[in-house]
């Protein structure tokens, strides 16, 4: 028997959600509690012909060991790729190229993060995120939040008493754009007063990106990355919501530095990203698919974001209330105040329909009356049923609100 | 400029070999430093004919997310194939899909070391393993070792020794065929002492068998994991050595309590390891290619070995001892007491040949007159010519011990 476990052991916890994820397997349940990308936009003819011409041309740098912190040629095409798209100019040393965004959070975590060190976060935040910092056990903060992100005020006021704690505040980690859970977009007033403030209390601010060329409409906003003038910021982007997740590829950019610790800390996490997946998105931006893939995505989740919105519309009884995002993957619902979630999430489950309840994104347990659905997934039929069948279950206890 | 690191920044170390096999990149050295497989055994078109398959017939599973415990199928083929090379029966449940032997030893420190916790390996071990565990801050204790694995009795005096100061050892961790750096394979006789002794005391082993398939000649010894009962061994495998590294794909058996706890840390390493690159794995095993790859394999590591230890023999001089390795990739050579590879290591470069100090492998920074030569990656012609010019190199500074 195997024993002598660490206390890693003890503060991984195996998501909550995802014994509830278990009951929404049934096919004729309709889910809105996953995170997937439609796979119908797969662009499976391209990357077949890429892969041929890597193994015709590439294979003994594809299929070998490659450099921990990624592959040149690839992050040459990043360098270009993040100038085009963002305007932000980097060297390649300026980047990391990582399996997927969820190792980019860990290596954050590993780096900043000693038992009981107090970080910031939004709230609600990204799950995954929260699961990684709490497992290095960290004292993570959390940060009122609104339509426009984070609240500056409640920002600076739990900086601010951190300090007089003499406590150091790791890292601030947000989700600016079309945040998951929510939807939400930080606005550029707040983004500008954000890095004001963490340059003035020295805080490191994690912005992860992983849907942010993802945009239906409303104007752009320069990344924090940008704004802060490549000082303080590393950000984290990944290719599973503008390409495909099963490559498992993501890339963080930020100063060299801190760059150079981090790809010493992926060195013995797993050597390198596999060689052969770089090359595959590396000929993915330089065979100039990339603009008319995401236009597709944008197309495709557009029209499904709108369908749910038309459906919370027609059927959401009065009280409810939910996020218009202008990107991304998900939404964001919040039912009258006495309603809980959790306990509706079993009735939704009868009226064969789900979604992730609100609350486990929350760091200190709160919107117990929240939850989110994501729009990627379902067909744009689904939603409309699925909508339709959850305001069926709400309206069941809105009219029995002692239940609840 | 970002600050505010955690300690485990401080305790993992850019390999100090790095700044050595810089010296290395020069197209003119013979480098027997490296680790890589032989690239022109690759198999390239299965390669391509397996992903051509995947993308027609499967491409909503290798493109998608998958579950973090590794894709059903590639685990079944893997119970298969585990029992029919090893014996070894398990379920699904006992295996986990990693990015690699690499992510097996992360979770494996994870999951069981706690700053200061005593563990044990071998004198020497594997470089790789030894800076995941001091990342995690281990107190790592060597056990001596000689041409028949780790010395017993030491073993035992270690563990006593830990027992009498009322210290928990958390494990040890062993690569018990063709070691890395050695090329020693453990008999069959302390092998079964091993475990004998690791039960009393309670101890998880850690098997590490990524060359294990590659057995040249001499006889097959168990496994420790079937030796032990299934009971408290973990063992890491990879399909680097034998199939390509660039898919960065491995998998780690064990009791299947143990394995849903890696299961949960993994899942905020990287939530998955790459569908695509599973289904490959998969495919290859399905399709029956294992077997002829792998002897195709054998066939020409052989070789190579032959060329390398007939070279030795015929140019190192007199006090220079190595080992013959039954498999595996390396062989490992001891200089006379008072010479030191790593004061060497410029003088061959000077010569246009390269190898790893030993010293990095020892936990105790001892092994100075020590060093591993690789012979799966250079030529026949380049190996014996690269032991001619390090042999002139040994040679040289035998005759001025002074210099040592």
């Amino acid at each position: 028997m195997i024993k002598n476990y660490s206390s890693f052991i003890d503060r991984t916890k195996s998501s909550a959600i995802r014994e509830l994820l278990k009951l929404t397997s049934q096919p004729d349940i309709i889910s809105f509690a996953g995170g997937l990308p439609d796979p119908n936009v797969f662009p499976i003819e391209i990357i077949n012909d890429i892969i041929a011409n890597i193994l015709q041309n590439k294979s003994k740098v594809a299929l070998q060991y490659g450099a921990t912190e990624g592959v040149l040629e690839f992050k040459q095409e990043l360098v270009k790729f993040i100038s085009k798209s963002e305007g932000i100019n980097l060297k390649p040393e300026n980047i990391l190229v990582t399996s997927a965004s969820q190792q980019g959070l860990d290596l954050i975590g590993k780096a900043f993060i000693n038992v009981s060190d107090p970080i910031l976060v939004e709230l609600p935040s990204y799950l995954g995120a929260l699961q990684v910092f709490q497992s290095y056990g960290a004292d993570i903060i959390g940060v009122k939040s609104d339509d426009d992100g984070v609240l500056i005020d409640d920002f600076a006021a739990k900086l601010d008493l951190l300090k007089r704690q003499n406590a150091t505040c790791k890292f601030v980690y947000l989700v600016p754009d079309f945040q998951n859970p929510t939807g939400v977009t930080m606005s550029v007033e707040r983004r500008h007063k954000l890095i004001e403030i963490s340059k003035h209390y020295d805080l490191p601010i994690i912005e992860d990106s992983p849907y942010r060329q993802v945009r239906f409409e409303g104007d752009h906003c320069d990344m924090l990355y940008k704004l802060s003038n490549y000082d303080n910021v590393i950000s984290l982007f990944t290719f599973s919501k503008i390409f495909v997740p099963g490559l498992r590829l993501g890339y963080m950019i930020g100063p060299e530095e801190a760059i150079m610790k981090m790809s010493t800390l992926k060195q013995s996490l797993d050597l390198c990203t596999s060689p052969l997946n770089q090359l595959i998105a590396s000929e993915f931006l330089k065979g100039g698919y990339f603009d008319s893939h995401v236009k597709e995505i944008i197309g495709i989740y557009k029209k499904k974001k709108d369908v749910m919105l038309r459906a919370l519309n027609e059927f959401m009884p009065e009280g409810v209330s939910w996020t218009t995002p202008e990107g991304g993957l998900f939404l964001w619902v919040r039912l009258p105040e006495y309603m809980d979630a959790n306990q509706m999430f079993y009735n939704a489950v009868d009226e064969k329909v789900a979604y992730v309840i609100g609350s486990v994104f929350h760091c200190d347990n709160s919107g117990l009356n929240t939850l989110r659905l994501n729009f990627s997934y379902p067909s744009e039929e689904e939603i409309y049923e699925g909508i339709k069948r959850l305001a069926k279950v709400v309206k069941d206890r809105l009219k029995t609100p002692s239940k609840a």
